[in-house]
């Protein structure tokens, strides 16, 4: 039961406050950057994308995870093993199209949002934690899954559930069609 | 030995990965926005010094540390308790000056650039790590302890060794003196 020293489990392990409050810093600072809540949450998107595409051989490495065989098996990995490694949740999954290829992760409770009490009023359509978005985005891209990943509700909005939007895309043709 | 639901030590944590690749993203964005260094630098500063006003409750809440008698007792409560419960790392502790109010933290290993190999070029007086500074400035502040917090070597420019240092100000005049 011996591990190699320092690879240990906790040296991967660190306090939650910490990385809740940088990201709202981050956010901050896009918000005095960027006038319109919709460049925001572009930038958001990118960042997570560029975070995404790194993040994935660190959850393969470490999650030892199988291939996934179906969009539904991956949305289940995304929600039981991504979350709860990365954000320490587990929010549920649902499909939500007959085609099974769009799926919603809900959210109960939204770690990153702890110290944030709501939206002000002239940042109504700021998508705050967009950032998850892209970092499931990049990191379906490297695995060969195209998607499109959106918030579909956001307690911080008011809505009574937080909701991502997780919309497969057969093919890379798919995506250009649908835009 | 039972725990009131939703308060479970767990739900404190996450993935480091996650963190670092957010504070890269942070740090990328600031280099965007200002062009100097000394800017970035003191942006990373005030973010973080918001981020240790916000962050101390929390580390008084869940330290449950008495109150320090010294200096010294200040400095190792910030390596071994604060770093070891928000980075899981514990620099060590050193005293560098007879009036025993300068300390330095030595970390062997910064997990905050894990994902960093060297900083560019044109980016040779950045210190990345500076939000960490004002955290430390900021959480000190809330317990009236004025203090400057700067880095004093960083592996990411060639030293051997990260090192944070701290100058507790003994009255606030001494610090109006300084600047």
């Amino acid at each position: 039961m011996s591990r190699p020293p320092g690879r240990k489990q906790e040296n991967h392990k660190i306090s939650r406050e910490l990385f809740v409050l940088t990201y709202g810093a981050l956010v901050a600072q896009l918000c005095k950057d960027y006038e319109k809540d919709e460049d925001v949450n572009a930038c958001l998107d990118r960042m997570g994308y560029g975070i995404g595409v790194r993040l994935i051989d660190d959850f393969l490495a470490r999650s030892a995870v199988k291939k996934c065989r179906s969009y539904s098996e991956t949305a289940d990995m995304i929600a039981q093993v991504a979350f709860k490694m990365y954000l320490g949740i587990t929010p549920s999954v649902s499909c939500s199209s007959a085609a099974g290829n769009e799926f919603s992760l809900i959210l109960d409770k939204n770690p990153l949002v702890d110290f944030v009490e709501e939206l002000p009023a002239e940042r109504a359509s700021l998508c705050y934690c967009n950032l998850l978005c892209g970092v499931i985005r990049g990191a379906l891209e490297m695995v060969h899954l195209a998607a499109e990943v959106t918030f579909l509700q956001d307690r911080l909005k008011g809505d009574p559930v937080t909701e991502i939007g997780i919309t497969f895309l057969r093919k890379a043709e798919d995506r250009k069609h649908k835009r």
